[in-house]
């Protein structure tokens, strides 16, 4: 009979459940290079800027609002508001706020989203384990570790299924940081990897909803909750992740197990990570970009007849809406991108407020781009070519957006952009003092100092 | 590029998301048969009798020890102990004691057990709320109906893909269900059934550990929490059940979606529900069944030569297991079932006790056991010969097995598999008025009253 056999079966995975807690329990404090150190920082940063600035939104009230209702011990802080709850439902708000205005960190490789499920769970956790920054920041340098690696495993088929791969490998970096915070030995590590294998979450059909940033949420949570379970001696399978029916094999048709094994404790994935300059998905990036280098050149939502837009498909796949109603909506517009990026010249929170998105000029100016399909130019690229009224054409490519690896943002860029996600909600003093202590929280003795910065 | 493709996508299901917010918002209380209503009962008391029974199993400690890390508000009870949990914690830690001993209630067509993640739920937001008992069985109705009919639309497929299906659909039911005692509204309840269908838990490789129980312990807490979010006015895609990149297109290459529509509201799948008369799983019942029916006939460990299983290939692939070491390895061994069934003449949680599995006897009988595969047998049923020392051959064959759909067990045989798992936790006295409760909840003004009752 058919079902019973699962004819693309791996049974000869190696161990990669018990190589990662392994790895994730037994590798030392700080062994890697001053560089990965300072990427873990400025992820750390970028995270704590994201989620300092949605601490008003909608989703995050409504999210606390029934959080709220299991009566939470005040464990844990939710960063830019005045509120504590328990430390797993602190996980899960942080991780919707800071994926809520899509403006976080990005792992290329794979598109994962990498802090939100990871320093979610373990910022919650830190603080109400009192542990140090240091402990901090060797969490988070292996929790991202395990979930890219698994990320590069699967990557893209998973993500080709329909799975938003952010979720559905997030509980795993969470589970892993939680479990080295916790200073689980690797046999209870590997049980929490095995926990948290049974949880993935997210469907990409969730985005542009709400439910999308419940994803790093909803995994932090998991892998939080996966590390306590562990810790207290629950098990799970030492197989659950490459196993012929553990968590790659059943959510992937592809599993590349030397993405988990090559180069572990030598190449850091968190090395890739990057940070956004706007506050939309990737794909759109190229493309805003492109719009400011033409506003540089003289192109303006007046003088422009139409817009000749070439991008991978990939790009109009998961960003073709035309005529976005919202901000929400307009996230996943690469219309209202390259209109924001002429009118404005950036593309901020601000630039997705509801009355942006809607207002005349910009819906005149989307209308204006024809967006055409074209496989041979890479997803990180955009080719933008304006026909102006005078019948003048001025040409843009974009091979690499800033905000990607090849064209980073720089210390002091991520600092401004931190101060425009938090001066509205914490002050700009606040801000400033919360950035310094970002930056030295390895340093620390308690977190729970820089969580006290995060309060308005 | 193949990759942005996804080939067998279905762009034209129908509006399922939207239908069963419809119907479980919108279904009159007791708007089914009296034969439904018994039935609803029968579920809710056999599910009761499970999660008390384990209450103080090693699994429950450590689940009850990892969320009172949490500290969490005494909002709903843990059966069959002392401790109050918040509600979300209890439908956890309840979800996994109704599953431990792997002998809750089973819906033969998918083989889920339905009323871990609902009921589980169910329960403890009902203590929570303070709802009335007509509510509490009103609820768990339309929540089963939507879990087992998402089953029904995407099994086998789905579970041949690796998931555990009880807590992959299980969070749908439990979402539903959740929704249905708030008293959410239509476009609320499509609300949390589009966040619960971010979250399906649970990957087969796990089974033979805590993590298995876990998946509808989680699945009731994924429910719950699902429309709490909802409630509070979180969002998610209106057709993330149905959608290409939606739940069952990214979890089952099948989707039946006639399977969820038909007969909406006047066929309950609560009705196709069956209860388990052998503390294991429901495809070894047939050869325990056999196996009492041969030790009536006189065939016993001593005499008995050797013994030729032909059963369905299913139960060797989920039961293959020839030497179990301990208790729940044996649960996954149809040669220790046989045994059990051979040299007890049943098959109740104690026969899964560790010293029982590794017995002598036991382990010299199952050694006996030769077991083949033949698909032109039932998966529901066992062809079993038993050769004798003097030569003689018994043969019995087992067409369904007792507990079956052709053979259900009898409301009293439920009241006295009931005692068998309570008695040892709270005592003959209180289990006894703890199934009268059962019986008459949907007469309950509070079910606080019940909950109670399950207090040791």
């Amino acid at each position: 009979m058919a079902r019973n056999t699962k004819v693309d079966a791996d049974h000869n995975a190696p161990a990669v459940t018990q190589i990662l807690a392994k790895f994730v329990a037994g590798h030392p404090s700080k062994g890697w290079s001053n560089a990965v150190e300072h990427e873990a920082h400025r992820t750390f940063l970028n995270w704590v800027g994201c989620a300092v600035g949605a601490a008003n939104h909608e989703s995050a009230q409504a999210a606390l609002d029934a959080v709220k209702e299991l009566e939470p011990a005040p464990q844990a802080s939710i960063l830019g508001r005045a509120e504590k709850v328990d430390m797993a439902s602190a996980a899960l708000v942080n991780g919707i706020t800071s994926h809520t205005f899509d403006f976080d960190d990005t792992h290329l490789k794979t598109i994962i989203h990498p802090a939100g499920p990871v320093a979610s769970a373990l910022l919650a956790m830190a603080e109400r384990e009192g542990s140090s920054g240091r402990q901090l920041i060797d969490s988070l340098v292996l929790g991202i570790d395990v979930s890219c690696r698994m990320g590069n495993c699967i990557y893209p088929e998973h993500y080709d299924r329909g799975w938003h791969i952010t979720g559905s490998t997030g509980m795993l970096g969470a589970a892993a940081g939680c479990a080295r915070l916790l200073g689980l030995d690797e046999k209870k590590t590997q049980m929490a990897l095995g926990i948290a294998a049974s949880q993935p979450i997210g469907m990409r059909e969730q985005f542009g909803t709400m439910t999308k940033p419940f994803h790093p949420g909803g995994a932090a949570r998991a892998g939080l909750t996966s590390a306590l379970l562990a810790r207290h001696g629950f098990t799970a399978s030492a197989k659950a992740l490459e196993a012929p029916r553990g968590f790659a094999q059943v959510v992937s048709p592809k599993h590349d197990w030397s993405e988990i094994t090559g180069d572990l404790g030598s190449r850091f994935e968190i090395s890739f990570n990057t940070y956004k300059p706007f506050a939309c998905g990737i794909v759109i990036h190229p493309t805003i970009d492109a719009a400011t280098q033409l506003r540089a050149q003289g192109v303006t939502a007046d003088n422009v007849d139409r817009v000749e837009l070439k991008v991978h498909s990939l790009v109009l796949e998961l960003t073709g809406r035309k005529e976005p109603q919202d901000g929400l909506q307009g996230k996943f517009s690469v219309y209202h991108g390259f209109a924001a990026g002429l009118i404005f010249g950036q593309a901020g929170e601000g630039e997705y407020d509801d009355h942006i998105v809607t207002r005349e000029d910009m819906v005149a100016l989307r209308r204006k781009v024809v967006a055409t399909v074209d496989d041979t130019i890479d997803e990180a690229s955009a080719d933008v070519t304006a026909v102006l009224k005078d019948g003048r054409r001025v040409h843009v490519f974009v091979e690499h957006a800033i905000g990607s690896l090849e064209r980073p943002l720089t210390d002091a860029q991520l600092e401004a952009k931190f101060h425009s996600l938090a001066d509205p909600v914490i002050g700009a003093g606040k801000a400033a003092k919360l950035i310094e202590a970002c930056w030295n929280v390895a340093k620390a003795h308690d977190v729970r100092g820089l969580t006290a910065l995060a309060r308005p």
